[in-house]
């Protein structure tokens, strides 16, 4: 006899296939699902399955998107792309509302150790739409760690033959972090780029 | 123009539903599903909507059940009843492979704190059960905390003039624990419920 009924064995493995969930955590998930009631059971599966089936992602920028072509490229100013590595990345620059321009999704960064090189990212469709014209800076905002920085190096490089001005966030001492706790690199990255007050 | 597109946001908002699962991490969980297959994302919903259409409660222990009976009550001795708060607590206990009778699931402990009172719990049932015969032992296996006890005294105190044996699971310094860092309370209870060897 199993230790768990069936079907909450079942839904305690598909929890466990979230990241970071392990079988303690999708053992309460589960109980907490068993607890709910029928409609919102049915309210969080279908959120599931909705979400999977409308969402795809923007044929121009690769962000996630319940259409074509997504909202941000559709309404806001093309002349600025601003390059991260995934869907998240936008979110995060989103919610400042102060970026105006388009985005660039990669779905991945350059890292020969995993086996993925730049045909494997969205490489080639940046160039495509930069060489389209209209185009005056793409900002690289891909993570500031060494696969990252490789990649923004490498479309840097084959960006500026086209003409236009390629940038990088700046690297620092975080707002509100402290000198004593700063990493080595972060801190004479803040050394040799700093700027006069 | 919200920042997610409307069926992730509807995503992160339920799975931000289940325990202890803050925006970012409901944000993780989103993303994972909409990295998986169209199957594989079905077969999370399946597993949700079945969980909550399949699992109901056996009609004598509580415990969840596909039936109306679950296999628990139907194969094992009946004279020995264990009285747990919850079923992950049949769980816990199942998980020994050593106890080899029945249990009773209360759903909830008695907490006038939070206004739930001894009908609001499954006594009833259990001195139901017991007063049918054949019952020799009721072992109280609440949590050792203050609802817990109270709840093991308040029902041992019913069932006493049944003439059925109530048994306590036994408090003391969990086995490789350190004197050190065990609570006074469970330290006074090992001390003064101190075995002969």
């Amino acid at each position: 006899m199993d230790i768990f009924v069936e079907p909450i064995g079942r839904l305690i493995n598909e929890f466990s296939k979230l990241p970071g969930v392990g079988k303690k955590t999708a053992q309460r998930y589960a109980y907490k699902i068993i607890n709910m009631s029928a409609a919102e059971a049915e309210g969080f599966a279908n959120a599931v399955t909705e979400a999977k089936r409308k969402v795809r992602y923007c044929s121009i920028c690769g962000n996630f998107t319940e259409n074509d072509v997504c909202d941000v490229c559709l309404k806001r100013d093309r002349s600025v792309i601003c390059v991260v590595k995934e869907p998240k990345d936008v979110i995060a620059l989103e919610k400042l509302h102060e970026y105006k321009g388009v985005y660039h999704v990669l779905h991945g960064v350059i890292n020969p150790m995993e086996g993925v090189g730049p045909n494997d990212i969205r490489i080639k469709e940046l160039l495509a739409r930069v060489g389209e014209g209209g185009v005056q800076e793409v900002i690289m905002a891909t993570n500031p760690d060494v696969e990252g920085e490789a990649t923004a190096m490498y479309i840097a490089r084959l960006l500026k033959p086209l003409g236009v001005n390629v940038t990088r966030l700046a690297h620092g001492i975080p707002v509100g972090g402290e000198l004593e706790y700063t990493d080595d690199v972060t801190l004479s990255r803040a050394l040799s780029e700093r700027k006069s007050i």
